[in-house]
């Protein structure tokens, strides 16, 4: 029975969710994985910080205002620092990430995997700025660098390929992958106006107090790319992808869809050209045939075109609130499975 | 760069068509996979066998009419002694596989696994009848059994879980995985009568000369329990599936669900009942909002609904000739990369 240390940075609804699942599932890894864990560091920007080699007590992280009066020393406000100080064997990565250079995460991980330690992020961010460089520095130290949660949250998209699909190419992408325009167009066809529908979202946790990057085709462009980037093997920036998003889109459009039969959706595409790949953000009116056609609310579609299968759709239905950390979970398994 | 001697029993389309993928992927894995292959033996039962430990010409063996013309050994009519005789790392098995028994696939692949080498399956008969037995005997001799071709042709079902889902519990599986009967549904709708749209399966060439295991619905049972037997990891034998076939259904009812704006579907479920699991095949009247709703022809879905995602929903459009090879192939890449 191997005993891992687990280090989290970023401790939100992610990682916390994360810690509960871990704890949840502690007799079963114990059983079925023959390992055990314990959490001996928990960075936080607004909440204090946390190492202890002996171990985090889970209950008390998870119910700390300050997790500061948890650690065992005085830690620097350096997540770097934190990093060496941890003696993690795998460090969870779930801080808030800019799009447009996917920092601080992509130094946090850099700084993870240089240690030694696996590193697994919940973020897209590094995954589009920065996939080649962390996957060398995985490779070089000896340790992993996944990121299943950072698009469909944890449905197993990316691992679909690395695990299950072996000697295929995969020569398009077409889905729906932003939840927040999704429930948007959703409520606008049960009549809500934009700036209603912009209200509900917010009011159910979806959107962000500012969703101008969903809004605009941002988020599902940062995943675009990340899945062209991994999956295509085509290092792919967010800011070259062809991007519109549903502001223009007004009731009389919603109106104009369903007369037709059809809806709108913002779709991502991508497929290849030549020895480029071309990736798409844009609303389409899709038809019932389609299965982005019944893709409501946070449900996720994707559709992948291989050299070998027929077309492959994955739907992911209503994600919980432990998919994402399930996916991060999974991530570790994988990690620690190739040791 | 290993060489990896290869050997079928059964070269019919499923065989032909894998050989003539495996040659067009040569350059391809030696490149990433590091690896080649030459095939050594060939084993059917009406057009003759071959053994070459200096490999098989495969433009030789796809045209060849009775194979033993190509053999550099004189070859006992015994897939046993064939087994001994052809020095595989690998055996690919696709012979014709009774329902009910499983075999004589089910000894064949005994035959190949007590003698060390790899067993790559693309029967569920053998999966349902005697997959403990064989998961045992794998690990026993160090080598691996597997069978993703057996249910969804190549869609990677069962490594989906194998490998990208850890730690999940499966809860329930409902699909539509008969491609015969979902045509002849597809057909009545657009007017056959039964009788007609059994022709037409018949014609091009997707429904047996004798169709009654999948209008009865023995072929789906056996699908089902195939994924219940693995995935769930529950044994369940086809004849413990509550089974129900489509020779019922009439125009009329073809027409009553048309009314109702739904379709019928040959519904294969599954899901957990305490300790046990319960399993049926019937046809049931599907909504549109159903990805079932949208599967026509030979296209099939499943949704497996587990206690870590929301609903995760797979659907192969369209399978193609090579799909159920390359099923075959990326077992052959799985199994070798666990050496």
């Amino acid at each position: 029975l191997h005993t891992y240390r687990l280090g989290f940075i970023g401790f939100g609804n992610v990682g916390k969710t994360l810690l509960a699942l871990l704890e949840s599932r502690r007799a079963m890894l114990e059983q079925r994985y023959d390992m055990t864990f314990m959490t001996t560091g928990i960075s936080t920007l607004r909440h204090g910080s946390a190492v202890d080699h002996d171990g985090i007590d889970p209950v008390k992280a998870l119910a700390a205002g300050n997790l500061g009066e948890l650690s065992a020393f005085s830690i620097p406000q350096d997540v770097f620092e934190f990093i060496r100080l941890s003696q993690a064997d795998v460090i969870f990565e779930s801080t808030p990430v800019d799009y447009f250079s996917g920092q601080p995460a992509v130094d946090y991980l850099k700084a993870a995997l240089s240690a030694g330690k696996h590193a697994i992020t919940a973020n897209k961010g590094p995954v589009v700025h920065a996939y080649r460089e962390l996957k060398t520095l995985a490779a070089k130290n000896g340790v992993s660098f996944f990121f299943e949660s950072a698009v469909m949250d944890g449905a197993p998209i990316f691992s679909l390929f690395r695990e299950t699909l072996p000697a295929a190419r995969l020569d398009s992408i077409q889905g729906v992958l932003n939840s927040t325009t999704n429930m948007i167009l959703t409520r606008m066809e049960l009549g809500d106006s934009f700036d209603r529908a912009v209200a509900y979202c917010q009011e159910i946790g979806i959107a962000e107090t500012n969703p101008q990057g969903d809004i605009d085709g941002w988020d599902a462009a940062v995943k675009i790319a990340a899945l062209v980037t991994v999956l295509m093997e085509f290092p792919l920036l967010p800011s070259n992808v062809d991007r519109q998003g549903i502001a223009h889109l007004a009731p009389v459009d919603i109106e104009m869809a369903k007369s037709q039969g059809k809806r709108w959706k913002l779709v991502c595409s991508a497929h290849r050209s030549g020895e480029s790949v071309v990736a798409r953000v844009a609303p389409e009116m899709v038809g019932m045939e389609s299965p982005m056609f019944h893709a409501e609310g946070t449900t996720s579609v994707v559709r992948f075109e291989t050299d070998v299968l027929g077309p492959l759709t994955i739907i992911e239905k209503d994600p919980g609130r432990e998919t994402t950390a399930y996916g991060m979970l999974a991530d570790m398994l994988r990690a620690l499975s190739r040791i």
